[in-house]
């Protein structure tokens, strides 16, 4: 099933079950009024979700009609968000273009941040630019919410803690990293508030293209209209989301609604293109020993989506313009 | 006044208004169920709960005892948990143990590292220990509570945004960080979930300790009934918590419940002891060329408490015991 969280002026919005083609919306507030109560207490709320998806699909709901208006993110805020970086050559990519050496460790521990949670952006916000010389970039990532995960997790049972799979936009100042990398302590301004997709679907609805913890699609990322890249989000995933699980409950356990990031997708085939900036200018870096495209600027829109094998859009779009602040 | 969250099943807890003396309290579900929804509408909560803690000292209201037991952290779950660096003292110490060096920015720019905060610990929480080579630590610690955060405040409206402060252990597995800070995106594993103090406070509580963004009284650490540390909050705090919020806020807002903490309290003065093990073995390593003070085992407990001018409890004490997984 498809759920939504539309806005209804109140901090959580409320949650909405859509159908398969995104198209007709009910209400499921008799069931929860917001989604993290429905994560909270999924044994009892999804089944009866799922009965008020079934009816909508069958047209035995009534159902309103989804307007492009009024989605916030599934989750408005959330308890965690954590990204990976688990597309290898994105990872090198972006470093050589700053300079730096992928960790020695690179394929065997996986690499994670701790993102801000308390303002999840909605899929069509408006991303006010304070400072262009920022270098403000798009990271177009597939990525999960969770259910409660025990500390010490392994791989293989975390495959059952995957509720939900969205879209997100993980914003990135790219000129404030080197300095907070230099610091020790990782990201912190040089990452805004995260976008996700309107939509966030159960893992049954995406069939065998979610398998093995990797989802088996191509990540559509469109700047100002023209498309600079479609790379498959299940090639080049070096570590799983049940791995991702598994390394980052090692040490504490994780509560229902935690999102977690793969990363930005990234495929070696160069032809797929990019999911995010800088790795573009990494290859001119490369190439032409100087980068080309600029970084972002007021005025500049973004748009990732994901289609499935009939092209229907699985998780809605996230279509953002860069605004005056 | 005095806030706590009382044990009753639910993921949030029930929010309760304590006495100053920590010994009587008030369920405050008339006003709201959990201390989150009192942040998420605090200009409505906060008058009434604070005649609640008036009707309370006063007598007027009848109260419950306050038992030990049954307390969960203020916030069991929170939306963000962001932990500062402001006692150079510390960060000075503890980088030069592990043969690194303090960041050039040392003194204009704060170090935070973002924190997992879906699971947070009880001020009784047992910690339960994995694998002793990690090296376990604890680090005590002055927290904050904020109120919404427009991007881009700055230090002096910052002020305004402090709605709570508690104390706080963040547990920290030393072993951990020198791997984790190598591959650049900064603490994870290293960081387990974070116990804070049964009682939060309003500053107003606070008097005049609570001045310029620090918070003047002595943090007392005890490990094994030993005190090893009784360090002043309000001195060599270089950033204050104002100063910590603007930093924070530089590129992104922040909703309300936010916590935020200060850093492992160090003074300058080495008769003031330790708030963390890591700085004692730091000061021993320079002295005798070895750490002599071996990391937390199974069976340590770890006290930490500050008292006001009167010798009262202010936020009651954080008694935690390192036990078997």
């Amino acid at each position: 099933m498809k759920l939504g969280t539309l806005d209804d002026g109140s901090r959580d919005g409320q949650l909405v079950v859509v159908n398969r083609a995104g198209t007709r919306l009910l209400p499921a507030s008799g069931v929860a009024a917001t989604l993290q109560r429905a994560l909270d207490d999924w044994q009892d709320c999804a089944p009866r979700l799922r009965e008020l998806a079934h009816n909508l699909e069958s047209g035995a709901g009534d159902g309103a009609e989804a307007l492009r208006d009024g989605w916030l993110a599934p989750l408005p805020r959330a308890y965690e968000w954590v990204d990976g970086s688990a597309y290898l050559n994105h990872l090198i990519l972006v470093r050589r273009a700053r300079g730096a050496e992928p960790p020695a460790t690179l394929e065997t521990d996986p690499l994670v941040y701790q993102g801000g949670s308390s303002v999840l952006l909605g899929p069509y916000a408006p991303f006010p630019l304070p400072d262009a010389e920022w270098g403000l970039d798009f990271e177009a990532e597939v990525s999960v919410v969770l259910g409660d995960v025990p500390r010490g997790i392994s791989a293989q049972a975390a495959e059952h803690s995957v509720r939900l799979l969205m879209l997100a936009n993980d914003w990135s100042y790219r000129n404030l990293i080197p300095a907070e990398i230099a610091k020790g302590f990782g990201f912190f301004n040089s990452k805004p508030s995260t976008a996700f997709s309107p939509f966030a679907v159960t893992p049954d609805e995406l069939g065998d293209a979610w398998r093995g913890g990797r989802l088996h699609h191509r990540l559509l990322c469109t700047l100002n209209g023209q498309r600079v890249g479609a790379p498959d989000a299940g090639v080049g995933m070096h570590f799983s989301f049940h791995d991702l699980i598994a390394h980052i409950a090692k040490t504490r356990a994780f509560s229902a609604g935690t999102i977690l990031g793969g990363g930005t997708v990234s495929n070696p085939d160069e032809s797929a293109g990019v999911a995010c900036l800088a790795e573009r200018r990494a290859r001119e870096l490369l190439a032409h020993g100087a980068a080309r495209t600029p970084f972002l600027r007021v005025g500049d829109s973004i748009r990732i989506e994901m289609l499935d094998a009939e092209g229907q859009s699985i998780f809605g779009a996230i279509e953002q313009e860069v605004s005056a602040p």
